[in-house]
């Protein structure tokens, strides 16, 4: 088994980081993304990057491939990033061959969910598992839906979607449409416009959670509300797929209980106690390493 | 490719067919349940119509497995029944084991919904596509998930309980303890209710859409009411699973277009365009044949 890097392409920053053997991040590099730039450039400057980390090896050691989590939609398959909003300068490209070529090395990439799920999984608050559901929380809500070891992709790619499930049919209006949508009780601006309608007050997730430690009771009811819904959801799910291991990351999860509570108290009053009792809503461990981690992982194959 | 029997168990009757190696059913037999009189006494008044179904074979021909659906909460890889709420004289038992060696031949065991899934899969509405959905409802509702061809499991065998996914949080309560399940929407005690609280008549689901055709409104509702949360659930499985293909079976599915009209109506409203516009809700093809179908076809691993 060889050194590999796990690249985690975002919206505004790219993090790179190398992966040992032991599956141990030995160094990491942070750039700002820049996609405006175009594929070219973006991809110059991960390539300088990774040959950067690359040279804190010994002359014995190398690195062997390099695995990317990116924002979809994409096609892990050909490997290419389709129509992505927030990063138009390297939409609709052959991402990965032009990665791999400029890099020499193989290059494995998957929808970022996908891959920081793969990281929690192997090494984070899903080893040992069979199956897991991550659901990453930050602006938007997205899932990867990790069964007996294999991802879950759908017959379209895009199956994860689990931001836009309904959990009230009469309630709030989600952006993209649709009343009562996940996303539209736990997502940040979901939090900050509720916040908001209560207070007056606009500010950030983070700051509501603060606000809600604090003894805010109307911070503590934006987060309580936040997890009934995300408790609804994760009842249907777990009926459903019958899966018992939820591990929640992204921004918002960093509010922890606040979050976390509220759902695992919602759920016994929306599935069986069998189904209930065994499933286990936990805070992503690893955080920012999650898709590092399980972008190397991913680039395992292709050693 | 040989001969073989699929088996409906049902809590009240017990349909055979003799199916052909092309996959045709032969022949026919059906039987009462009667389960108080326990395994053994089961178990052998089935063997008896296996061997009345084996003997209208020529004698180049025989039966070489047998496939057999059955109410859950079953175990199918240790072949066991467990705790049939419906069926207590044969609840606990190693069902697989005690036909298998009464028949002398191999028997393959699954729930019912599962098998009828296969069969409608693979002979049926669901024929030549990847992934599928298949959501029984009758008294109960129930689904069995099929993707990539296999069979979905979950971590304990209880994939598949989409009858208590969360249509409304505030909704009607459920038998199950819960408010708002999808069951408490369209499961045929639940239409028969709310046309009773409408009307004060107590009729059954047929009886309902027997009204509703001939133009009772309120006959009319009720379905709607139904497809609307069964609209509902199928939008959150499709953005979750990204399956397109969702195929209705069960009595309450003979009502055909008052329930999956208002169904495809409300799809759109709860799910992304580009998910809702693939999305295909269908009547089962094969109503009573799925099990016998798919029964059999589950056999054939066995030969």
């Amino acid at each position: 088994m060889s050194h590999r890097i796990g690249i985690d392409l975002g919206g505004s920053k790219i993090a790179l980081g190398l992966v040992s053997p032991a599956d141990e991040i030995l160094a990491r590099r942070r750039i700002d993304t820049n996609a405006a730039a175009g594929l070219e450039r973006v991809v110059k400057r991960i390539a300088d990057e990774v040959e950067a980390l690359a040279a804190t090896l010994t002359s014995e050691e190398a690195v062997a491939a390099v695995g990317v989590g990116a924002p979809g939609p994409l096609d892990h398959i050909k490997g290419e990033l389709l129509t992505l909003v927030n990063l138009p300068g390297i939409s609709n490209s052959p991402f990965r061959r032009v990665l791999s070529e400029r890099l020499a090395l193989p290059v494995a990439l998957d929808h970022d969910a996908k891959v920081a799920a793969l990281g929690e999984f192997h090494f984070g608050a899903g080893r040992g598992r069979d199956s897991m559901i991550y659901i990453v929380i930050g602006t938007g809500v997205g899932a990867a839906i990790i069964y007996q070891g294999a991802l879950f992709y759908g017959e379209g790619n895009s199956a994860g979607e689990c931001g836009h499930m309904t959990v009230d049919p009469r309630g709030r209006p989600c952006h993209c449409g649709s009343r009562g949508c996940l996303e539209a009780y736990t997502g940040g601006p979901a939090l900050s416009r509720q916040y908001a309608e209560m207070t007056g007050d606009d500010i950030t997730g983070a700051d509501i959670a603060a606000r809600a430690r604090s003894g805010d009771e109307r911070a503590l009811q934006v987060f309580i509300d936040a997890g009934r819904a995300l408790g609804i959801a994760i009842a249907s799910l777990a009926m459903t797929l019958n899966i018992e291991t939820f591990v929640i990351g992204g921004s918002v999860a960093k509010a922890g209980d606040l979050l976390l509570e509220p759902a695992h108290e919602t759920l016994p009053g929306y599935a069986f106690r069998a189904v209930s009792e065994r499933v286990r809503v936990v805070a992503s461990r690893l955080g920012e390493d999650a898709p590092i981690l399980g972008a190397a992982h991913m680039a395992k194959r292709l050693l």
